[in-house]
């Protein structure tokens, strides 16, 4: 199903960027967990528009509203729906918009299946979107953390600007969500300056599992990484996903790539994780190490060729308030898709009521 | 599942590298195609060991069987069994390894989850599953080929060495399946060279869709790239998959990665494939490119550092006959998985009866 | 999933009977189909308690909500979500029973899967999250109604009172939904004779889907029928499900069972309809015709023994406002349930686009 | 899909009644479980026809092979696939028939869903199919015993004749698998008559599961009478299913049907068991009761009325070898069916590694 992840820790998703709100819909979460409306509301707010210089202007609260499966801040293991209604959906900037395929973007592919677009905006196209991820993301990690699981997201490069001194701690400190503080004025200058000629960048961002259990995905077509490819997917931003090693492996020898392991105290170590965590599909119980390259945002106020809805060659020009770079708040996304399929597995595997 | 791929065209796979065989089931496929049991083993034979010098010298014919589905040369629009009976299944050199997990292998893993391994050889976990996905995929070509839509997979780089004259005509001239036939003879002098150190290397393969319509795919969760990566990481050997300019979208400006479009005759057309022919998750009607890296084969005689199923500190030394470099054999592999993909999408889409 | 049925058209639900509303997310509707609040309101309104005397008095306008997937009251072909919020909330009538496992309901169930229950009322097990199915099917039947196919449903029978004359235009117009407008008043009376002995009577409730095409549904594990079962299961009050004939099958011969066959003017006709309309798992043509057994409304206010959440035996009276009959109340979900199910059809079938 | 059922432990399933054989796949078995080639064959032996004067006098062994997941009888926790040839595959009698559309078959439903029909039998509509449903069945079993889940199958009607005394150490004894030995020979003799008659004739097969735990299944389209519906209407035979009371719950009051309570040494216990085992869609612990109502086998060397494939009107009378009453032979297929659904859901509900 388009709106659907999961097999037995669920989401479902809808909404509109520019209609009454977006939502979504989580089924299998358990029984009895504690829940609070702030739990959701803090992991939203690293994704709302607005936080700072290099990301959109628009302003949305997003402010989270649990409709059932939660009664006195406790989960009663039945479906838990979340609304967040739009507040600041201005759409008249998108009405010059609305009989203009934007290049980049999913209008000419939308119209082609669906033989109509949402001019309003993206409609379910629209980043927006990611909200309801975020929001169900949140509930993930807190079953996460029961089982000592960590995960964590940041922006590894912009561009040609890469981190080199990692440092989780500084994440959360600067506004591109990099570990490393001083590549990060690095990157937020190059931001700017690429939102001042009116363009976009790309950039890299990278997500860990920390604490992961071996044994969890499955073989063949359960493979671990094919379910998260598919949930990072769910972002139309990510042109490539790669586990450990990753494109790295190309020019590795088999003695250099493979990870040999070590005994210790009885406990089974590797020298090295250029599986990313995941071998024949299951997880080894080493991190699990995912790098996504975001594309540039597609929406840039330059000049560019495309055609009309009847077939005219024409030019579009896309004022309004857009990301020049997407990496800092597809960080928090990105976790939340990793939570989400990590607690299905969980819950797949036995580890969850 | 596990063993199951599709959701109106489906394949489900079963069988060991050395037990009696391998097979699958195909369902969903259309009723009165024409389909002979030479259409499924040529694409077999592009698959099966022992083709050439820098391919593994273990040596199977692999003859297909067709168990169900088909009469006369005609499918009946029932489920199609297939099956590969197993020949050369000499598990002696196996025997050594018995108690042994296999760096870069899934010994460990599959323990971890199944509480013991198929020691005989990888059991499920063993590339000769991909058989019965090639089987399936030559079915998905012959439809395929009905809606004019072409799948073309070759060997784009084998470490350093990377094609550049790309001519689709070269690629099954060689035996590293490559489109720069140059570079094809530095490409097997190259694998030769490791497989005489006792090692193995890794590579880059591309598989190219021309002719799909627009309009394929979804958005959100049945985002077309997610089906293929859930597809392609079926086999353990992928460690990176980007879709048109990939992990270069990192570098690129907005006005440089957006496909710009134009207008030609009543026809759509763009000035670029950065997007690889999937915009919002769906196909805008360009060729679908992928690229996949192929990490090294685990495989190899070279010493390496591991334990033993008792948690011993180990050394390993893999004999046997294993392929130097897994590219050339998964050219046909990437290929099927992407008919196989292509063909439950144009069933979703009502394109097929 | 718990909460979502549906492949190619789907619903899930959330909510609570309690707690503040009930909703759903159809997935999976068609684009630019003409949708108004109206059309799901006049099914809801036809679902809602309180429309008569041998109804509960529990008073809901049950006013719907929709939230996405609707513009200018045209679909745009995303997920659709609908939701409807609880007014007449009175959960003090509970309180009492805060602690006791009420006979015939799924409170011991619920406890025994989920380590506790929602004593404010069924919670997610509420017949109340029969409103969302309601408000999909409204969308189901539209769409039904472009391809010419109706559905009926009725009260065949309450205890022993059964339908003789039936007239379709006589259910809308008597409290029961009987197609018998005399034995109807039979029927009201026997329900509030019932009512005043603080007991709950059982029933027959048929429903009939016109216009169907042949070729739906399919062979073995896709047969028509078990997915109209599992559709109609997700109701708790149904005990029996009967196709055609249902239980007289077992008293016939070959036969008189067998739907024989004629043509006329090119058209192949049936004698009878025993097999439902459905033969081999797919649909002939005929009407398919449903016959379902409700049990009588758990809720009685009689004296009842039964066991608290401790492990005491204890003696229950349930007080509050209740259906003394689920019939009239089921008739639209069941009608409801036969539309999703016969519309996802129709676009796994490639009839919608 | 078509052929496929369950979601943790899954079978799919494939082959024609006239082709090389019949088999299925079972995905998610545990490993490391005792597995012998006897465990199956036994039970395929209670299907196979030819077993008695009232079955089919078709003769097949119906030998069953293990092709995969079963290493020195121990599973290795990967896909089982079984395979069963056929043998006394003689499809001349149905040569007569290649042209005709048998009533009561799916013949014409089929030829209306795939534009063809396999003549030479049912093809996959055939009631053979149904040996590998018994043999995953078996392992299932095997799975159950060890959860102290033991499942009863029994004819317990044919046409008038009800078993009433009820001892189910008979009914392996006899050949209608009657657990009333007296009723049972008046059954036979009932079916020899009706056989001599050239028609045949319905009946009632009752199952039911002991010892099953209390929480299984689910809440509305996780019910488990959805699950198990959906299960038994893969065998196109069954016009009506039941739960506990079934049909008769239109006639109680819910004083008489709700399953009232107490608790024993600290047990919970219930003084009836009208819901068959199931409130809410989840088992109480108490049995799972279940009644399958049999249709009379379609295949009758009676004249009836029916058309051919171009549209005649014809006369059709089918001579071959058939069952008289489904009901001795769809028994152990019952029994596998609902074995399947509980392994099912006991891997769901982690009660299986």
């Amino acid at each position: 199903m388009t709106n659907c992840i999961g097999k037995s820790f669920t989401l479902s998703i809808f909404g509109e960027s520019h209609g009454t709100g977006v939502g979504g819909t989580v089924s299998g979460c358990p029984a009895n967990l504690e829940l609070k409306i702030e739990d959701i509301q803090k992991e939203l707010d690293r994704r709302k528009p607005g936080q700072s210089s290099i990301t959109t202007q628009r302003k949305e609260e997003d402010k989270v509203h649990i409709f059932s499966g939660v009664y006195d801040n406790i989960t009663t293991g039945q479906p838990i729906d979340i609304f967040i209604y739009n507040k600041d959906a201005d759409s008249s900037k998108y009405e010059a918009l609305l009989k203009i395929h934007r290049p980049g973007h999913a209008d000419y592919t939308y119209s082609k299946k669906y033989g109509h677009r949402d001019w309003r905006g993206g409609g379910f196209s629209s980043g927006r979107l990611t909200a309801p991820i975020v929001a169900a993301g949140a509930i993930a990690k807190k079953i996460l953390r029961d089982h000592n699981i960590k995960i964590i997201g940041y922006t590894k490069a912009i561009g040609e600007i890469e981190a080199e001194n990692i440092d989780f701690d500084e994440i959360e400190k600067n506004s591109v969500r990099c570990p490393d503080n001083e590549k990060a004025k690095l990157m937020e200058n190059k931001i700017l300056e690429i939102k001042n000629e009116g363009d976009s960048i790309g950039g890299l961002v990278e997500v860990v599992a920390k604490g992961v259990l071996a044994g969890l995905g499955g073989p063949r077509f359960d493979n671990l990484k094919g379910e998260f490819d598919k949930a990072f997917h769910s972002s139309g931003a990510i042109t490539n996903i790669g586990y450990g090693a990753g494109s790295k492996a190309r020019y590795m020898r088999g003695s250099e790539f493979n990870d040999q392991m070590y005994s210790e105290n009885g406990k089974i170590k590797f020298y090295s994780n250029n599986s990313g965590g995941i071998q024949g599909g299951i997880t080894n119980g080493q991190d699990i190490e995912v790098s996504l390259t975001i594309r540039p945002t597609p929406s840039i106020s330059k000049e560019q060729k495309t055609v009309d809805i009847y077939g005219n060659n024409t030019i579009i020009k896309i004022e309004g308030r857009h990301d020049p770079c997407l990496c800092p708040r597809i960080v928090p996304v990105a976790e939340a898709l990793m939570a989400i399929v990590l607690v299905d597995q969980l819950k797949q595997n036995n580890y969850l009521k």
